[in-house]
Order: structure tokens, then sequence, then C-alpha cells
């Protein structure tokens, strides 16, 4: 009932037995919601995405999918709660990144590897409208998505709001910031927010930070790549940490 | 006798008559070099680089290429020795990129885009073994590669020498560095030479470079990709000079 090494699984049985199993699945697919409430009810329950497809692409993983089909996940997920408390007692001063609609595959593994390299303790991106972690942002963060904590939250501003809580600066990097990324304290535990390319962060986390950062630039151009700008925000906290 | 708004020439004729033009051709390609010995020549001359081809895939470019294309190139070039006294002459203190075999269209076109939004003055490369500067890679920039001098030289060696003649600090960025990026004063006029992914900077750079820059990684992966080192680096760069 699997194909291409067990990354897609069909039918309406083995999807909701998978659910059961506590897999990780990415999203669900079906051909018309109305027909499999327990699907539907099931995958509120376990926060997994539902996509409303056309028949025609159900039909390309195999001819017995009876409308369903789900994305399994490469990579494990860690819960933000557990992630939090586990960082503060290994005595470290974290740091994560928070991924706010980062919907292209090489930003998105870009950003992880950057995030990786330069010692960042985790990253966190909301259920919709992120990248799908499949084997080509893997490959495009040069494995680094099966190496650092990857927490999927079912909302960005709970989960900034849980860390805001917990004791982190929470600061967003966007073209409307008035700071300086250098004026910024990052000595402390700190949690970036990166926004999409295009729209920026969104405004009910820009609302709730505590600094919007900017990265000062010379040129004629609108703004860097995103994965640049997060690189940098990486390693200006590192620098700021060894001086 | 052009294709694709003028993007690719063809026929023997034309391919000369464009190298007399003074016209900025990036590559002729040829499918046999014995029986072209004038386009050969005149290639030479004017540094263009040649690549040998099957016929068929001249014939993708039109049935009466008589067994000669060229790529015509959308950006304008600018002579190292030109761009370095004009630079001085203004009374900024120059920085260039130097990119040493970065033949990935999308690093090379990332690089340009943080190299202009961070205040660069140009990026150096040389003629062979660069990524080729086409329309895909002058979108990969954001437009960065038609608004930043470029200048193509024939050996990055020689025109490191001329920097350094000139005044430059050469700085590779290499892993085999032993200087953290922030021990370097980088407030002197700087040309930062950035190796191919994979490969690093090539040997006979580094043996004449004023310092081999690393940055320094926390994670278990070997490196940052090439384009958010680049961008770390223009970051540092302008941040030295602002303290």
């Amino acid at each position: 009932m699997t194909k291409k090494g067990n990354w897609v699984i069909i039918g309406r049985h083995t999807v909701l037995e998978a659910l059961d199993d506590g897999q990780t699945i990415d999203k669900v697919l079906l051909d018309r919601l109305a027909s499999f409430p327990d699907v539907v009810e099931k995958c509120k329950k376990h926060e997994v995405p539902i996509q409303k497809v056309p028949r025609e692409k159900l039909d390309k993983f195999g001819t017995n999918h009876q409308g369903v089909a789900a994305f399994r996940s490469q990579v494990e997920y860690t819960d933000l709660e557990d992630l939090v408390p586990h960082l503060f007692e290994t005595g470290s001063v974290p740091v994560l990144m928070i991924l706010d609609r980062v919907t292209d595959v090489g930003n998105f593994g870009s950003i992880t590897r950057s995030a990786e390299v330069l010692g960042a303790d985790g990253i966190v991106f909301p259920v919709r409208e992120s990248a799908q972690i499949n084997a080509d942002a893997v490959k495009r963060s040069a494995g680094a998505l099966l190496r650092i904590p990857l927490c999927r939250v079912r909302d960005l501003v709970t989960a900034a709001r849980f860390l805001k809580d917990s004791g982190f600066t929470v600061i967003a990097a966007d073209e409307k910031g008035r700071t300086p990324l250098g004026d910024v304290d990052l000595k402390q535990p700190v949690a970036i927010i990166m926004g999409s390319e295009g729209e920026g962060v969104a405004p009910e986390l820009l609302r709730l930070v505590d600094h919007i950062i900017f990265i000062p630039q010379a040129g004629q151009l609108d703004s860097l790549n995103v994965s640049v700008a997060a690189g940098i925000i990486l390693y200006e906290i590192q620098r700021q940490r060894e001086s």
C-alpha cells in the first residue's frame, strides 16, 4: 500500500492507521472532504494539514487509493514545550529560528543549514504555509534537517508568546524594522522570526515581538535574500556572545 | 540569424561580425574546432571562451548555424584596470568580491545580490569556470547583475596581484583558514575571494593572499553555503566600518 520508499501512503485504512500509530504525517490528500469525516477528524486531532486535490493527482500514487493519500515525514519533530525546558536545563543560552511562511524549499533548507552550522538550537515553523520537508529540502539543507530539532506548531503567535513567557527575547527581522541588528543585545535567549520573501513577518507577530530589527544596507535593491539575512543574524548572535 | 531575443547568434559570419563589433560574447560554440581557424583566432584575441559541442546542440538554435553559434551577454563588463582607479578617485574605501570558480548560477546570482545590497563595489570572476551570466542568473540576482560593476578577467592570479599592488588587502575565505573573520581589519580597501563549494579557493590564490579567514562555526556540518558566507563577510565589513 505504500510507494516511493514509504513516503506516500495510500488508502483510507492505511492512512487512518498511520495517524493512530503516531507516525509523523506531513499532509493528507483527499479528493472529497465530505466522504471522509473520520480522516478529517483524526487529522484535526493530530494537527495534520489536509489538502483537497483532483482525483488524477491521487492516481499517480497507485490505483487503490480510494480517494485518500498521505505524505509521511522523513524527519522527526520535537514539541516546542519539551525542547525549551531541555535547552535551559543543559545550561545553554538558546537560539531559536522561527520561520513565518517560508514556503520556498531552497530557503527553508538553506536557513536550516546555517542554523545548524552557526549553533542555533531549533527551527520553529507553522503546520500551514511552510515548505514541505521532503527529500529535496533535506538535500538543500545539506542534511541539517536531520540534525537540528524541528518544532512544527499549529500557530506561531501562541508559540512566540510561549517563548516570551519562557524568558526568550523575541525578535522579528523585517524591512519595517527601526533597530539595526547590531544595536540589540543578543546575549540573552533569543528567538528570531524570519518572514517570507515578499511578505515579510505577519503583522500579528510584529505586534508582540520585543524588537523589529533590520540589517543596514547600502545598495539600491530592496532586501537581502531571506537565507542570507538569516545567516547574517546568526553570525551576529555568535559574534556578540564570543566578544 | 538570431533567436531567443538576440541571446543566441548563429552562423560563422554573424559570430565573426559580433566579435569584430566589440559586442560582449559570453561563449562561442563550435562543432569542429579545426574547421574554423578564423573564429578560434578571433576568440583568443577577444578572450572569449570556446566550447566544442555536438552538432545536435547547435541544431536547437536553428538550421543554418554552419557549425558556429555564440551566446551574447545581457550584461556590460567593466575593465578591472579602469574600475580600481575610478573607485579610489570617488574617495570610497572599496570592497570587491572575487568569485573563484563559482559555477552555480544560483550562488553567483545570490552573492551578487548581497554584494549590491551591502555596498560592495564590484564582482571579479574568471572567463573560464564561472556561472554563465544569462537571464536566469540576472533573475536570481534580483537584477543586481545589471547594477554592479562586473569584471571578467582572464586570470584571477594576475587580477589578485594587481589588486594587491593597487593597495587592496586580499583575503580568501576558506575552510583552511586560521584567522577568524572578526580578527581581520576590514576598514582598508579589501578584495574577498570566495571559492567554489566543495573545492574552495585555488591553492595558487591562497599562496598570495594577505589573510585566509574562516567564519567561526558551532555545528557539525562542514561549511556554510557560499552565498550565505559571502553575505556574512560583507556584513562584517560594513559593521567594522560603521563602528
